[in-house]
């Protein structure tokens, strides 16, 4: 199995499903671990590098995590794989670059709920992916792959401290939980800003769909916590499910409501106008699709549309990303042929002409 | 007949036909002509106005011009039977507006081909309005209105400066000769600046739909002379006919050609845009409409999109109008109701739900 197989479907987290999925498209956890005697991956060399990887590899690969997983060497990926994975969320834009010829890998679950980064920031990022809002369930996944590995391998720990990490915002538990979230009402209406003045009073970030420096993309936010010191897992889990969730959940239906009641027409237009343009165009590029996606998500999730199902949306969010999209229609292009490509393609998938 | 039978169809130069009709879109001349004896329209007392707005009546309506007439006295006619007329080029803006209620009229051939507007801003300003490019045509006919009109009223006239006007640009042959042209591709090129300066150094007005001052909605450009001084008639419409308009045909047509050469994704993609929006808007105001209106035309005449003709893409273009939407639905609306009648018009007439 190789990293192209992964173009024939969506990973689990895209499955449209799972607790209030109409807005909670995703939640993730992920840990930060290090291995005990040796340096943090920025410090250490090539030889201690190939060492990490080595043992890491060993232990992942070794039989005693359930279900199938693929080892991907990033360096001897090309650079369209490495596209592919960041576009599934599988590894960080940081580990794809990952400063060259640096030895470096992913271990992925052929059914994409958990990938584990080698050699990114620290030795083993793990992260556990799901589709709506499951974060009890990743964090059982997850505490359980946690549990597997420290079998048999020395995790870098201090009592005072707790877990160490190369970045500090990391130390402690280690834990960093998000959601990702689909709010086109609130920011149609403009709200989004108190939900972001919100969540920086409680100290969560607010980024966009690839994370820090990335725009809020078709208009899906993803809200994690910023630091892990000095709070438990358990805390951390439970201020974002009995508080910030279920809080931005509920302004995001009343906006929905709202506009329903108040600006039906307006809501009506933007839905069948993106209809209309991702049925009819000849070229796209893939910001514009996201925002269009993103209208009809809306659209099917709200009743007002029922000519396309969430499915195949969140198909089209992936596929309509230029690495997957290259990989789907088997010929690397420049950007013009993609836009034109891209095109062609989500007509198809949409059933038009 | 009342100005409101107008709406049931586009009058003659919207018929889409004629001459050269995938680029000029129709052509016009108007006359200025005052009568002796009796002040300009801005220096003469309601009295006198009245008085020739009744000897002008008398003539127009006599039975001596061929065909139906409708009288409309303008201070009778409600503001939106006002704005119509004007939508439909029979009667200028500020002959609507008309400085409070001066007498004022306008009489309009049934099938629209002529209009002769009585105290604008000269006693009679007579119009010929033909689809494509029929500037003889037009000569003939109203020439032949004025010889009409001349057997019995006297007009203005001086061996020195030709037939007097109110307005300088008039004195002399008090002819302006017009042509409405579709320039599209040179507008999305960008090369339309290139006729704006040669119409400048050929002292040619280019102006919008609504002519001056009116941005050029739907990419349609209005080339006219400037003055009518110290040229006859002759001259003014043969420069017309064997240089200006015959070039910038040839300068459209090669556009075009270019387009589809080296940008065809990009054309289609517009063209398919366009009626992809017109099909599914559930709210849309009047100058998307027109730009809309425009890449559809251009898609009809390049043979790149057949399921809609010319005809019905010139009626919407009436039809989208603020003044003949409220007409054709029989109800006054702010401006919110438009755009979603508007909208709900314009998915009818093109078959979509």
């Amino acid at each position: 199995m190789n990293v192209q197989a992964l173009t024939q479907r969506a990973g689990e987290w895209l499955r449209g499903s799972g607790p209030h999925s109409e807005i909670v498209l995703s939640s993730r956890i992920r840990l930060a671990r290090n291995l005990a005697g040796f340096p943090f991956v920025n410090r250490a060399s090539r030889r201690q590098r190939l060492e990490v990887l080595e043992r890491c590899r060993g232990e992942i690969m070794s039989g005693r995590l359930a279900g199938d997983i693929i080892w991907v060497d990033l360096n001897e990926a090309d650079d369209l794989d490495r596209q592919l994975l960041v576009e599934r969320h599988l590894i960080s834009r940081q580990h794809a670059q990952g400063g060259g010829d640096q030895p470096r890998a992913v271990a992925i679950a052929a059914d994409e709920t958990f990938a584990i980064m080698a050699n990114e920031e620290d030795h083993l990022r793990m992260q556990v992916l799901r589709s709506g809002l499951q974060l009890e369930e990743a964090w059982d996944q997850i505490s359980h792959i946690d549990d597997v590995l420290e079998e048999r391998l020395d995790f870098a720990y201090s009592s005072r401290w707790g877990y160490l990490s190369a970045c500090p915002t990391n130390v402690g538990t280690g834990v960093r939980v998000s959601v990702m979230m689909h709010l086109p009402a609130l920011k149609l209406t403009g709200e989004i800003e108190k939900v972001r003045r919100a969540a920086r009073d409680t100290h969560l970030a607010v980024r966009g769909f690839f994370g820090e420096g990335s725009d809020a993309l078709g208009d899906l936010f993803q809200i994690s916590n910023q630091t892990t010191l000095g709070k438990s897992e358990e805390e951390i889990l439970h201020g974002f499910l009995e508080n910030i969730v279920p809080q931005i959940i509920a302004y995001e239906q009343q906006a929905r409501q709202a506009l329903i009641k108040h600006r039906a027409a307006l809501l009506d237009d933007r839905i069948w106008r993106a209809w209309a343009i991702l049925t009819h165009a000849r070229v796209i590029g893939t910001d514009e699709v996201m925002s269009l996606l993103s209208h009809l998500r809306l659209g099917v999730n709200l009743g007002r549309l029922d000519c396309v199902d969430i499915r195949t949306l969140n198909e089209l969010f992936l596929l309509s990303q230029s690495a997957h999209l290259q990989r789907i229609t088997a010929c690397e292009m420049d950007q013009a042929a993609r836009r034109e490509a891209r095109a062609r393609m989500i007509r198809h998938k949409l059933g038009a002409k």
